[in-house]
């Protein structure tokens, strides 16, 4: 039927072609981590892209500095500008994060014809609308499959591969340095400051660990899949945020008495009332899927009206994952899929309004909550008589006994479990029960993922 | 920056193109799925796709066989040349399954300039050669997503997702009707034929379960995988394979006190004497990915040498979730993408000389052993001289005290968990100890996933 194919033409074929120039700009650890994999899987990667893959210049800080020869000094340069405005360059990666200058030098790059590969979920998040538009304007491949959960081929899942669904909800894990501390929290019993410690010298912590603990990194991620499940034109500020760097190791422990582990979870849900954002630490149910992802792997669980559950788990972060979604995106772009796919996304996404946020009113989850109060009679019925008043009703308890010579004036903890309530009715039962003379600190919080 | 852009203007741009008019071979439950989808989701898969989409006609045994009035009665054709000949059709969407005559159709199509779009794992495991080949000859896309794991984006994944990868194993869960059982079978301790008419009764096993049982589906399906993954041109008979139909509910017992359940796995590795394919029953240790997956769905593990560890879960089969993957080819192939993938995924397989594959010296794991003995003395230890004769260390041992007065001569199990021992050991020391005189009933065998 078919003529015989001849392995050796098609090989002269694409390694006649010209080679295709990349403007890395950053040479950090995901820099330096999409050297390594073009170096060492050079052959492979020649072979996927149709033509092999130089990197004609980085960008850096200091040539001086001490590095891996991973690349000739002469292709490190310290003025971006001899990467945006070199014309044998054609694909510039973006790997040095942060909104400025990558957000100029991006939009400098599309102008001057260049296609885009970038990780940076700030970016994206922050200024979204500007890049893809820009990008749809000079007609360039802009592709960002290492913007969230690191080497999981989720962007790809979610504008390809699930294409034909609408989007109902998305469940995920997008946090590999909060997944590790809350694993160690959950495993030993460990505070948040040692399991953040721990870490931080195993390296699954930065120094200066913040956007990481308080959520942010986690809402850029979410911002990103709004847009592309939801055509949600969001930006961080919209989406109501906590981390975990408040977290207590006594919530973790109720949690786990009453079946449950504790996650740093990016929230999103399709309802009539509009579309429900949240990042917050939450219940999650022990043997579901997300309860059982460990350590630093992230994973994302999405729910679409075809297909029904499916989910993506993987490294999100390191150098070598980040770097698999890097160089697929490169090969992406190479063989000309890429510009494809970015131009169909405009069109998808300039189609939507952006949904309709819910508001606290409309958001319903069921509720742990976890009280610290006076160890005297009456009040658990003063706190239920609160909770009732504001429709919220009682699924479970918790109250051990304790060591009254130990306890002093500081209070008792109370852990209830309600039935679906909506946050709104949450928050305002909560403030009035906080004002109660019984009620010793101020009343802990959590969601349950159903 | 960027100029304004008119959602008005993009709309009739695409609305005012001529639809992409499929073909549908075969309007059984997948392809009834496919009218569905297309029909419920006609703005969204429009949008998607760039231009809308019209089932032209579909292959039918029998055009007065009532059933849901998906389509216009004539558009329906018992003569599938009406489909492959009909130059009005640019997509032919194969989902009649079986070898023919669908590759006869599929192949014909493929002559006449259609883009082919087919969820048949059977014949791609098959014959994959002769059509891939077919499909890269005539120049046409060759689309499959939903030739395995349902409508998890896998083979995308695969493809193009973790390209820049060298894969190094393949751990799956491929039949959900397998899995569905044994799910059965490690919750309710139920016998396997117990196991096997639940599913029935629910609609999870078909009236005749036997290629889904004896692990032939799963085998077409790691096929597939392994030529995408390892470049591997294998046929269902070079893969070993076992089925999960003549498993013992003892087995799942015992494996269950040891900490692991078993799952029928679709197995690849890489390694220095070649690739290991194996469909077998297989022990996995409680709480890891695998072991959780649960009822109908499917997951695949993908290690590869940058990523690391990735997991993708959902439904392996059913009307919609297979829907889902075929239309999000349909559209693939709508906006160009499926045309570049087919193409180089050629170029990438042809690369390739398939690898060796490695024999039962090479393969090596942990096993899982039940003897059935003669309970007597110096019986544990003949067998463990035969163990220890091929090199086979234990690495733990039951035998639960038994109620002498109910067993009769039947003998009494003894199970063992050996460590790490090659395949060819292991068939070696069994074959010796079933001969022994105290043994009296073939040894059961099942691998470890470590």
């Amino acid at each position: 039927m078919a003529e015989p194919v001849s392995p050796a033409s098609d090989e002269s074929a694409f390694l006649n072609r010209e080679p295709l120039k990349l403007g890395l700009l950053g040479l950090g650890t995901v820099g330096a981590g999409v050297v390594r994999l073009l170096t060492q899987s050079r052959e492979r990667v020649s072979r996927r892209a149709g033509r092999s893959i130089d990197v004609h210049r980085a960008l850096v800080r200091d040539i001086g500095k001490t590095r891996e020869a991973l690349l000739p000094t002469e292709r490190l340069v310290t003025d971006p500008d001899l990467i945006v405005d070199d014309p044998a360059i054609s694909v510039v990666v973006e790997v040095m994060g942060g909104i400025e200058p990558a957000r100029r030098l991006i939009l400098r790059a599309l102008a001057s014809g260049k296609d885009i590969v970038t990780a940076n979920k700030a970016l994206l998040a922050e200024h979204g609308d500007e890049i893809f538009a820009a990008a749809r304007h000079h007609g360039r491949a802009l592709a960002f499959e290492a913007s969230v959960g690191g080497g999981i081929p989720l962007i790809q899942a979610m504008t390809v591969g699930l294409a034909a669904n609408q989007i109902e909800s998305i469940a995920a894990i997008l946090n590999g340095t909060c997944n590790f501390i809350l694993t160690s929290m959950v495993a030993n019993g460990a505070s948040y400051p040692d399991a953040l410690s721990q870490a931080q010298a195993l390296g699954y912590a930065e120094a200066d660990p913040t956007l990481d603990v308080d959520g942010t990194d986690t809402t850029h991620k979410l911002a990103i899949l709004a847009r592309l499940g939801f055509g949600a034109h969001v930006s961080t500020i919209d989406i109501p945020c906590r981390g975990i760097d408040r977290l207590d190791a006594a919530d973790v422990r109720y949690a786990g008495e009453l079946g449950y582990t504790v996650k740093l979870l990016a929230l999103a849900r399709r309802g009539e009332w509009g579309l429900m954002l949240r990042v917050a630490p939450t219940l999650v149910r022990h043997g579901t899927p997300l309860a059982e992802v460990r350590g630093p792997y992230n994973a994302i669980q999405i729910i679409g009206d075809a297909v029904g559950e499916t989910l993506f788990s993987g490294r999100g972060a390191g150098a070598m994952p980040t770097a698999s979604a890097i160089v697929a995106d490169v090969i992406d772009v190479a063989v000309g899929r890429a510009a494809i796919t970015s131009r169909v996304l405009a069109d998808w996404s300039n189609a939507h309004t952006s949904p309709t946020l819910a508001g606290s009113a409309q958001v319903r989850s069921r509720y742990y909550l976890r009280f610290t109060i006076a160890d005297r009679p009456g009040v658990l019925a003063a706190l239920a008589r609160s909770l009732g008043d504001h429709t919220i009703s009682i699924a479970s308890v918790i109250q051990h006994e304790i060591d009254e010579t130990a306890q002093g004036d500081s209070g008792v903890p109370l852990v209830i479990m309600t039935h679906m309530a909506t946050e709104a009715d949450i928050v305002a039962a909560l403030a009035e029960i906080n004002r109660l003379d019984a009620v010793k600190a101020p009343a802990v919080c959590l969601g349950v993922l159903d």
